[in-house]
This record gives C-alpha cells, structure tokens and sequence, in this order.
C-alpha cells in the first residue's frame, strides 16, 4: 500500500507554522508497514488542491489530508475532497449536535459559519473528533481510500490514532515495530561509537538519536505479524542494555519525568522543587504527567535572592559571598523546600540560563543541580557551551529528574524508607 | 514569479525528522514576495525524485531543493538536478581544495567519497557552505532556476540566506509585509464572524489564525517597496484595532507572557504566582522571556491543600467547604501568593486540567483564575470542553496572562501606584 501525505494550509507555505503533522503521520504509517513516498503542502486554494488530489491518486492507493475543515469560507478540504471522489456533500445531524454541545458547554454561543463543519461527504466514515469541533472522515471508492482530518495536531493525532488508524490496519499485511530505548548523560557520538555494530543491523534496524541534552537508540523490526516484529527485537534491545544500563532511564517512555514519577509512585517518595534559572520548568514538566499529585505537592520559584532567603531560608551571607548561582545556595534551595514542603526529596537549581549572564564573570550555561533528602544532599555542576536560554532551562530541568533517579536508588539501597 | 520547494530526504518521509527548512525557506521566499504554491517531500530515490522536479517545472519558476549533498551514494540531488536541466556534473577545483582544507582543519583525512561533494552542473553558480563540506549551487537555464542547498538546517540557512538570497532577490520586484494582531478571549469563528468582509480584501489581505485558546488576524500586504506595504496594512490594522480593541494583547509579539512583561516593565509593577493546576506553567512562560526577573520574583506551585494553607495561607475550612478547585481558594491563593512574594499582583489558579476529574462532580476542563491587588481582587470561571490535559493548561495559564492584563489597566486607571 502507498500513501500520499496532503497537508492544506496557506499559513505552512507561507512558513508561519511548521509541519509537525506530516512527520506524525509518516511516523504512524511506517509502523503499520504503509509506505509514504511524497508529503505535499498546497494552500487554501481550491484548484491547486485538486490538482494535488488528482496527481497523489495516480501513484497512491491511500490519501491522507489535513487541515482545511475549519469554519472560515477558506476552509474547502471536504468540498473539494468530495468533489474529486464525485460524491455530494450532506449536512451529518450528530455531528452537527455535537457541535452544538461543544459550544454549550464552553457557555458560548455556535456561530453559523460552525454549521458548515457538520458537512461530510457522502458514504463517507465520519470520524470524531474528541477534541475539537471539526469532525474528519474516511472515504473509500475505487479502490482509493481518502482519509481528512484536522489541522491542528492536538485535534489531528488522537483522530488518527483512535479513529483512522484502526480502520487503516486493515489494508497493511506487513508491521512495522519499534522501541525507543531512552538515555541521558551521555552523548550521541559516544552512543553511537559504543553501541559499534548494532548500527549496521538490518532488521532489526538500531537508529541514534539526539534532543535537548538527552539521546536515544530506537531498535526497529519488520514482519507479518507485530509478535513477530517484536521477536526480532528481543535480543538488540537485551545488548543494549547491557551497554548502557548506567544511562537508560526508560524504554518508549515520553520523557524523564514520566519515569521518575513512576519511580517515586512505585517507591511511594515524594519530591518537592526549589527553581531559579528553570523558572517552574521542573514543575511544570512533573505535573505534565497525569497522577503527578501522588508524588509532587509543592514547587517554589525563587526568581530573587530575597525569596531565596524569606521563602526557602538561604542563608543571605552566602548569596552574598558565593552569588546565587552557587553550589551552596543550590543546596540550601534542595533543603529549604524539602523543609518547607514535608518531601522526601527536595531539588535546588539555580543557574544562568542566558542569553545574558548575570554580571558576574560566572559563565552562561552554568547551572547547579542540588538534591536532598534524609541525611544526604548531592549537588551537580552543570557546564553548557550553548547560551540558549530555551536549551539550557530543558537540559537543567532533565538534569534535575536525572539526580532525582539517581537519588531514589540511594534511598531504596539504604532502606531509608 | 512563483517558486516550489522540494525537501529530500527518506528520513524525513519516515517522520524521524521534522521538515523545519520548508518553513524557513517559506518565510524568506514570502518576504521577498516570492509565491510559494507548493512544498514537496521526495526520498532518495532517482525515478521519483527526478518526475517530482520535472512536474514542479511546470508550474514554477524557481525550485528550492534541499538535502541530499552529502557524500553517500543515495546523495542524489545534483546528479538529477542536472539531468532534468539537461547538464553536465563537473568538479570545482575550488570546492574541492575548500572541503580538503575543511577536513585537514579538524585533523582528519577527507575520505574519497567527500569528492563526490565537489562535483557541480556545468555552468551552475556554486554557493559556498560556511558551515559544512557540501556545497550549493544555483543553476539557470531557459528561464528556469533551480538552486540546491543542503539539509541540515544549520548549513541550509545560512546559506540560503546569505548566498542564495542575493541572487534570488533581483528576480523578485515585489515585498511582502505581513502583521500578526494577536487577540484572547475570543474564539476564531466568532472573530472570523465579527471580522466580516475584511477577510474578503485582495491587497492587503486579512487571514484569521487559532491556537492553544488564543487567535490571531495577519494582515499581509504587497507592493513594490516595503514601505509601500507597509502603507497598504496601516487602514486595514486601524480597522481591525477599532472592532477588536478589546482581545487584542499585541501585534508582532511571540506570545502573551511577552506583552504582559512588556505592560509589568513599563509600569514598575512586579506579578507572583500561585498554581495548582498550570503546576508551574505560568512561572515557566514568564521566564522564557529574558529579563522577567524585573518583573517577576516568586512563584509557588500549591499542588496539594496542605501547601495551599500552609504556605498560602489558604483557609482549611474553605478548602473542605468548596473544594480546591473553587472561586475562594483561587483567590486566597491569589492573595497569599502576593502577601508572601510584596508583588503588586498575585496570580492564584486552581482547576481541573483532566484527564480525570478530582473525585467531585466538577466537570474537567473548570478552572478558576484570580488576580489580587491593592485594594482588590477579581476572579474568572473558565469552562473547556476538553479533556486535553495539555490544552487545559496552556489555556488556563494564558487566560492567567490575560487577566494580569486587564488589571494592569485597572492599576493605571486608578493611579494606584
């Protein structure tokens, strides 16, 4: 089977936003052994929209499009959708009800340009939207398949995933699987060197990866059957863990803060953070992961030294004597907020972010990770070459759930608990 | 004229990489008034990838390809290049001495295949990459250009920008000006509705935007000099200021927590946080900008009722009585928050980001935003209709942002600083 990705938009062409939603669909469709030979964009334009149509469905048996099925008169994706398949358009009641309900329950008003939204071609597979009010649909005749869904990816991707992948699996004989075997405090290069030969494997391919001070291995198998897949993959991903045991914090986990709140559930511990230069980022990342308040209560950003002292009670003559980006005052931040909260472990960061530096000779990209807990506090120095403030606030805060891992296997070594 | 952009690479097609140089390049071609109609993902593959050069042709004067100038035999994109164009590939002397000195600078010996990189279309102008081994080049013939840059973004961009630009500029005799007036606390299709027939106009046009509980008009106009086009938006911006004075935070701006530490600077005014829900979120966009510490200080993420009373200072009794996510609590939080930091504005959030709901019959997606200052204190119920977790946060903590605004007014108004 060949699928061609449509994205519509005018704003993608004219660079305003960038296309997330063809690498999620590539990305779907390969594990479902699905090969995507083009990803097109065209705009809000209805010939150049059915020029691409026409032209995807003479090498392609599967079409996926997105975007266009707002309510603005810009918005033509199903009209023109239809009209290349030769079907009328029909006004779906459901879906026009629960549009309605979207709005009621917002306590807004359904203006009537929404109506249009309602509109699907006909015979075609409606799919909900869970998340927004533009349904999408799939459409087969011919032997082509055309599927439409949302632009926005937070409307997009449970679509497809929920609703259009499960239909889609049906037209793949062959599967693809793949695991992502996830690490942090080590390089890509020196990932990539050590893990030698199993980067020249063919099925399964091992693939590095590198984002945001973090890497990953990802291990990909293709068979006829997922069990199959999953097989071929077995023993890679046992070499690779022996390799790198010391460095993998989770396989095909979304992030560091989802297994280091598994880890604290698990352990039933509880952690609490002080912030300066990640400026709430901990926090906000811990509480990204649903369930989080089992394990995270409190998070006090200390953006000056006067709430680093009234708040977190750092002592002022150390502000003063090392600054406040310091190995001590980091410390004293991990124990005030333990102290402050009742946590079992408490996490001090303060560091400098940048652009700027903070008029000291103290170099940007330097950060202090401290971490403390019953009768112990660690404290990690953090050197980035990069002045990035966005790089160095997301390197700091993983660093952070990083002693956060490590300080959780002294705990349970110890039977602190 | 009217120009496509071909991107090429199979990873990309894999959805293991995201195209960011699509969209790069889009926004240079806009702002030299270039029309892109169409962008274009091809891997590496001959067939495909000369038939997607060929059928662009057609229809455009300019091609834009990126990636696959690399060394490796799948790095096909000059070869066919020159095909297509009916050329011949031959070595530069120069390139080849510049990627052999570029090798030797890091002390490594350049691998014969690097040669490869050297060879350039008869009659092509090369484009030097300041940033990598392979270079670029521009080919015109019969009233046709193609240029080649390479994939990885750090080389591509560069490049273009410096090296292809120039060129490309003098085949272009338009400008493109483009505006974003940024508006919250209404949504797209009511603004779309409201907006009327200005969505009609030809030059300059009005497109209406939404993301994340926020949306946006773009003006964007065309003329022969910026200044011009400039010109061409400023009536259609008086225009859209007037109808929507109310939601409009910025134009231009990256995001609200800009203007809002824009309006804090300006008025000597500094805001504190408490957050229960948002788990940080605010705290974290006030400090992406660079500067906030002007203007913020302290933040506290209360995630549990026991930090809400005993470092806010919120009443036990209200706790029990309407529960966390209630207009009392996220007020007292807003005022103990302010108490504790002396900010001049206190921020108290408390509500239901979802998944799941907290164990009462308060509907997910309910959130509850204060704001405190001298004198006062304002409170404002927010109904989504989603379960998104993400979604409720962000628009939770931008609708925090919008309130921080509206009191800023309210602040000056009274003249009470």
């Amino acid at each position: 089977m060949n699928c061609q990705i449509i994205c519509v938009g005018t704003e993608i062409l004219l660079g305003d936003i960038v296309n997330t939603n063809a690498a999620t669909l590539s990305k779907e469709l390969a594990s479902l052994g699905i090969n995507v030979f083009y990803q097109t964009v065209v705009g809000d334009n209805a010939r150049r929209l059915e020029k691409s149509i026409k032209d995807a469905l003479v090498e392609n048996d599967i079409l996926i499009l997105t975007g266009g099925l707002g309510p603005t008169a810009d918005d033509i994706t199903k009209e023109v959708c239809a009209k290349v398949m030769g079907v009328e358009m029909e006004t779906d009641k459901k879906q026009l009800d629960r549009i309605r309900e979207y709005f009621s329950a917002k306590g807004v008003m359904m203006s009537p340009t929404n109506e249009k939204q309602a509109k699907i071609p006909k015979g075609a597979t409606v799919l909900e939207n869970d998340n927004g009010t533009a349904p999408g649909f799939l459409l087969e005749k011919d032997k082509k398949i055309i599927v439409c869904l949302p632009g926005p990816p937070r409307e997009m991707k449970p679509m497809f995933e929920n609703k259009a992948k499960p239909i889609l699996e049906k037209y793949s004989s062959s599967r693809l699987v793949s695991h992502n075997v996830r690490m942090i405090g080590i390089g890509e290069s020196d990932m990539a060197h050590r893990a030698g030969d199993l980067l020249g494997s063919e099925n399964p391919t091992v693939a590095p990866y590198a984002k945001d001070g973090e890497c990953l291995l990802r291990v990909t198998a293709k068979a006829d059957s997922v069990e199959e897949a999953e097989k071929l993959c077995e023993e890679t991903l046992e070499k690779i863990f022996k390799k790198f045991s010391k460095y993998i914090y989770g396989v095909d986990v979304n992030g560091i803060e989802y297994a280091v709140v598994r880890r604290l559930r698990e352990e039933k511990l509880k952690v609490a953070f002080a912030e300066s230069c990640t400026g709430g980022l901990c926090a906000k990342r811990i509480t990204d992961v649903p369930g989080a308040s089992e394990v995270f209560e409190c998070g006090v950003v200390s953006y000056s030294n006067d709430i680093k002292n009234a708040v977190l009670g750092v002592n002022k003559h150390d502000l003063d004597n090392y600054g406040a980006v310091s190995k001590p005052v980091a410390q004293q931040m991990a124990q005030g907020v333990r102290k402050l909260s009742g946590a079992d472990i408490g996490v001090g960061i303060t560091g400098i972010a940048g652009p700027g530096g903070d008029g000291t000779d103290k170099p940007v990209g330097l950060c202090y990770v401290a971490v403390a807990y019953e009768g112990g506090c660690v404290c990690r120095e953090i050197k980035s070459a990069r002045k990035d403030r966005d790089y160095n606030r997301i390197t700091a805060s993983s660093a952070a759930f990083d002693e956060i891992r490590k300080t959780i296997d002294i705990i349970i070594k110890r039977g602190d608990i």
